[in-house]
């Protein structure tokens, strides 16, 4: 299992009328979160582009549990607990600033070749990284 | 069931580098489908909150099928197939100019009263004008 | 000179905890108010991106004099006063429901060769249309 | 003249279909901008409306001069150079990572109270801070 942590700071710009974060914009702080950690790992989604691979989303699962407010510094923790293949599932909990899960969710991302326009295996120095993670 | 549609016009800032609608937006779009339906049933947000009531998301589910582009102009079909209790699960379908279903999804809302800050019933004015509808 | 207006509901995902539209949503409204006059106009982005052309933003100026709230239903009026060279300056005003104005300003594009990758003159197939309208 | 610098990552969501930082998200880094330099004062825009003081804009110019892209991490420099008193003007410029200013603008903040619902003289305790950091 691969965990990552990120902080971020929520902004006006984050904030609705309720005056919390609002829904749509966590499915962001997910994406922040495993930007975050794909670099930690030594990657960026750029140099998967650069392969011609695209990571679009396939399905998305957030469960809000409790609001987030203006000023707080989140805590993003991304997950991978499986060797991804075609399919990339990330798990991503947010928790507040007292340490209470206020958020948690799964993306699943699938590897898309953009020269073959289709679905494609996760490339080999990605997932042998990962083992190489996996097993430390 | 109640089924209500909405057209959405893809404009320059929905989109990502991909040249796609982001993923996050898709949040987005099913408020807006169904804020129109809750408009066309006669009723407004606006309305529930001066009752004091709010509508927090609890769950988000999105399936991601087909891309939408720069300039579509999608239908967003929002749907309600059960009477809501304290739970309001809304269930969204998008599909493109061409008629396929791009995307796919639910989210679940809670009737939540400003008042005692807790979880409350749908308001009886609300449940029975959906029961008059399904009846129909 | 050319007007053209289109409607836009405020919606959730537009306020911040102010409870009022965000200031850096303006932006976005503008580029829906100017993508629609330019199609209302018979031309869409699409087809100048079709000839390789882009219209990137070079400034931008609001004046923000009133606030829009949620389910706020707004004009946008999008105005094109002068006949563009390199430069197109667009000039925006919002008004509410009771038609006070609560927002003006002025973004300047470019038109830009991606071929060049240079500033390039307008297209003479959209500056003929353009003058014809400014002569009706 | 007070000068505070925060770095920002360029994420998915930032971007649009050219491929750049999309017009309408630069206001929402010069937010980001000031509110880090209002907390590296001591200060908090939270703070502030705890003293039921608002700082809604009242305008916003910006010159875009080159793009910036997905994944850069950009420098955005916030600048007060004059003492407000009704109105908070804040300058920003942004530089990408080799140093090249991309972009440059001005939003003019107001001192707005929300018991009395009209503008406001900036805070006593505020201003005697930012002349003190200005001797400095």
């Amino acid at each position: 299992m691969i965990i990552s942590e990120t902080k971020i700071r929520v902004y006006y710009q984050d904030t609705d009328k309720m005056g919390v974060v609002y829904y749509g914009n966590y499915a962001r702080y997910y994406e922040i979160g495993r930007t975050e950690m794909i670099r930690e790992l030594g990657f960026t989604y750029k140099q998967m582009e650069e392969l011609n691979i695209l990571l679009p989303a396939r399905s998305l699962k957030i469960n809000y549990l409790k609001s987030a407010y203006y000023d707080d510094l989140l805590t993003i923790r991304t997950i991978i607990d499986s060797i991804p293949k075609v399919k990339f599932p990330i798990k991503t909990e947010i928790y507040n600033e007292v340490g209470e899960l206020i958020n948690s969710g799964e993306v699943v991302l699938a590897f898309f070749s953009a020269l073959t326009n289709k679905p494609t295996a996760a490339p080999k120095f990605f997932t042998d990284e990962l083992i190489r993670l996996f097993n430390n």
